[in-house]
């Protein structure tokens, strides 16, 4: 079961292991945690805490809470530690969890601590490094099974079970034979070893042809792969047709889930990834306020159109009631036409060039909401001032900006999608900054329409 | 290759196969098609088209591009069709995936769907329907291998050769052993069979233990089952260990992307469901009225501390410049916590019972991004109208707002969490209401307070 409160008693007797100076202890413990546990154990550990433990385990099991606790917590742990401490714990992690953390390492932390790591783990590392991590390349584990066509059932059996150790944590069970220069030529299964004589070369098995992705597709042709093919992994090729790693479903999926949740932290301004609490407090202030200042500006900006029509505003002083409840409920109407459009964006049942097809479906919902909040509005207005030409101005500026919201918050992720500008990050304060300068205008142009009405509010 | 602009091509040949009705040429184009073309497709097909698309299709292709498109969409379809023809449709689906839409049809035709359909697969979707969607039981698969022990190894080996055409679409390669009253006693490998002798029952092979889940297990600890363990598939067990079904790493990770994108719709206002463009204007609008409605409700409750102090508004009307900005910026500050926290509690390393930690950790950023904005918008302010008491008012009325923003939007979500309220639909609405109204009551107080120094602007 899932402890919704923290576990105090694991907490306390971690504590004492960690005074203990009890590393196995610590191993064993931590072992049988579950991660939401363990989770939950670093998030509230001290630094020094966090130490301690990291060097009190073993490798393996350091490596093993390292690849459950989220990936801003490792990076800054990692950085905290001896590079050959690192190095260390990094070795026994698997090749795509490596690469994830030290491509998040400044440069010269990385360079050192690949110096420090095992040769062979560092080497693949580095392969890992030169994709993009959007890529099959970037995605890939390079723990996979190839064997040379030529070589025996007999050595491969050998090869098995003497590297039982190593191979215990290959998630994909697949053999793929290749050419002496590593090139591709089909798969096996592990029981068709059983098949086969133990002198017969693999080539003399029957071997089934194989799907491969080139190392440079990209995520969406991955995720397409995979809604394709009901397949666990595949095998990733370079150019030469040589293999180079393997892609597993899992790891598109979970590729994918970070995807959608960078998208939403970026909608919200927690913009150059996750943000923890246990991150130091002025590195959290810097990267919210580097969102937050270039919003204040954009206020700013659209706030001086109210500036600009100050006499209105005081002839009719009621009118500073309605302007932020008009700039809010726009922005409202706007992002839920953004999410939609996002969503529809990440689904892939509308493409960017559809802009004029996003806008007609959205002018009547924009349209049809509009009036009946304009007509809410109005009638608050009404109500409270029994004037019906303030009713008129507030609720006719609100139907107005909320068919402009609207059709802006569809259209808005498209445009920026088809200039290669991260929707996610740049829809909100576009919106709320055109959607705030109309909604100011309308409302005081009306007013100053009606002036002769409105007198005295 | 993913293609970007929606292939054009592709849909002409539909339609065309379309108006000459040749069902077999459409179930073969479609087959060969990337999945993003379908879904671009069938969402740019009239509902008469896609209504004879689905009638001319067999039910195996139809089945098939069933399970490709948004779930929002096909039940749209389904909801449409003849009930014999949903049935034969849904017949041919994944059990899971047959659960998934009946449960959201309504009633009526949920169940007469269910009495054309296959008897045994309805069996099976009512199953699935008596489970809670976010449990072990919601998300199962009923198709697996399970076989009494004293069933001898040939006539398994024949039920497989047999059924090979059904079970090709079994996801989960094991053999589960059982009693003759199904409870689960183990697991075997397929390859397992290939080792005994053809007379001898499964009893007598060695059977490894197997894990298991129970089937009212929440998505939680499934999620955390998985992180724990390198499995593929794990079986489900009733209360009496009877195996009920088996769960894929896959589903739950997919279980996991539909629970984060729902949570982000929410939070930016789309509730009940995904939405589609292609879905009536009229049911769009409505679905996103209701959300809207609500806030335009708690604006005007927010607004109304401007209307209290409309007398300090009438004599220094630039204030009515800094209002919004002031409510958008608190809203911005605000939100970016209730991100942070939405994250934090999803993957655990926070729990409801932390409020005070996350306000301590909230505080300092809170404050320290607060005194930030309201230096600058106090300089703006200045700046504006060369009076310094109007950027004091301003500026600290913004820094004592964003130190409450930060803090509620931290909190709110975990203290709505403890209280089982959905904290992604509820946090924003409240987080809003609340700093506007003391925005406005702050600027408005410390306005009257500086009175004397800033007539007449």
């Amino acid at each position: 079961m899932i402890q919704e409160s923290p576990s105090i008693e694991f907490r306390k007797d971690i504590l004492q292991l960690l005074h203990s100076e009890d590393g196995k202890g610590l191993g064993e413990l931590l072992e049988n945690a579950a991660s939401k546990d363990i989770i939950h154990l670093i998030g509230h550990l001290s630094r020094s805490e966090q130490m301690k433990l990291f060097t009190l385990l073993s490798p393996e099991d350091a490596a093993e809470v390292m690849e459950e606790i989220p990936e801003a917590q490792a990076i800054g742990i990692i950085e905290d530690m001896e590079t050959e401490d690192a190095a260390a714990i990094l070795n026994e992690m698997e090749s795509d969890d490596q690469a994830d953390l030290i491509m998040e390492l400044d440069d010269e932390d990385a360079q050192a601590i690949l110096l420090e790591m095992n040769p062979d783990e560092a080497e693949s590392v580095r392969k890992l490094l030169a994709y993009n991590p959007d890529t099959a390349g970037g995605v890939m584990h390079t723990e996979y099974f190839a064997f040379y066509e030529g070589q025996t059932i007999k050595w491969i059996t050998e090869n098995l079970r003497n590297n039982a150790e190593k191979y215990k944590y290959y998630q994909l069970k697949y053999i793929f034979v290749t050419t002496l220069d590593g090139v591709l030529k089909g798969v096996l299964q592990m029981q068709d070893l059983l098949l086969g004589q133990a002198e017969a070369p693999l080539s003399k098995i029957k071997i089934t042809d194989v799907l491969s992705v080139d190392h440079l597709a990209p995520l969406d042709e991955l995720i397409e792969f995979f809604n394709k093919h009901e397949l666990f992994g595949v095998p990733v090729v370079d150019h030469d047709q040589k293999i180079v790693g393997v892609v597993l479903r899992n790891d598109i999926l979970e590729a994918q889930t970070k995807r959608i949740t960078q998208e939403h932290l970026e909608s919200q301004g927690i913009i150059g990834g996750d943000e923890l609490r246990t991150m130091p407090v002025l590195l959290r202030a810097k990267r919210r306020l580097s969102w937050l200042s270039i919003n204040i500006l954009l206020n700013i900006v659209a706030a001086s159109v109210i500036a600009l029509h100050q006499d209105v505003l005081t002839s009719v002083i009621a009118l500073a009631v309605f302007l932020p409840i008009i700039s809010d409920m726009s922005g409202c109407s706007g992002n839920q036409a953004v999410a939609v459009s996002m969503r529809e964006l990440s689904i892939g049942v509308v493409t960017p060039g559809e802009v004029f097809r996003v806008l007609r479906q959205e002018i009547s919902v924009g349209l049809l909401n509009g009036l009946v909040l304009g007509l809410l509005i109005g009638l608050a207005a009404f109500v409270w001032k029994g004037n019906i030409y303030l009713g008129l101005v507030v609720g006719s500026a609100l139907t107005l900006n909320t068919l402009l919201a609207v059709s802006l918050g569809g259209t808005v992720p498209l445009i920026l999608k088809g200039f290669n500008v991260d929707p996610a990050l740049a829809s909100g304060p576009i919106l709320t900054t055109i959607t705030d300068m109309v909604g100011f205008f309308l409302t005081l142009t009306f007013a100053a329409m009606a002036l002769s009405h409105l007198g005295g509010m």
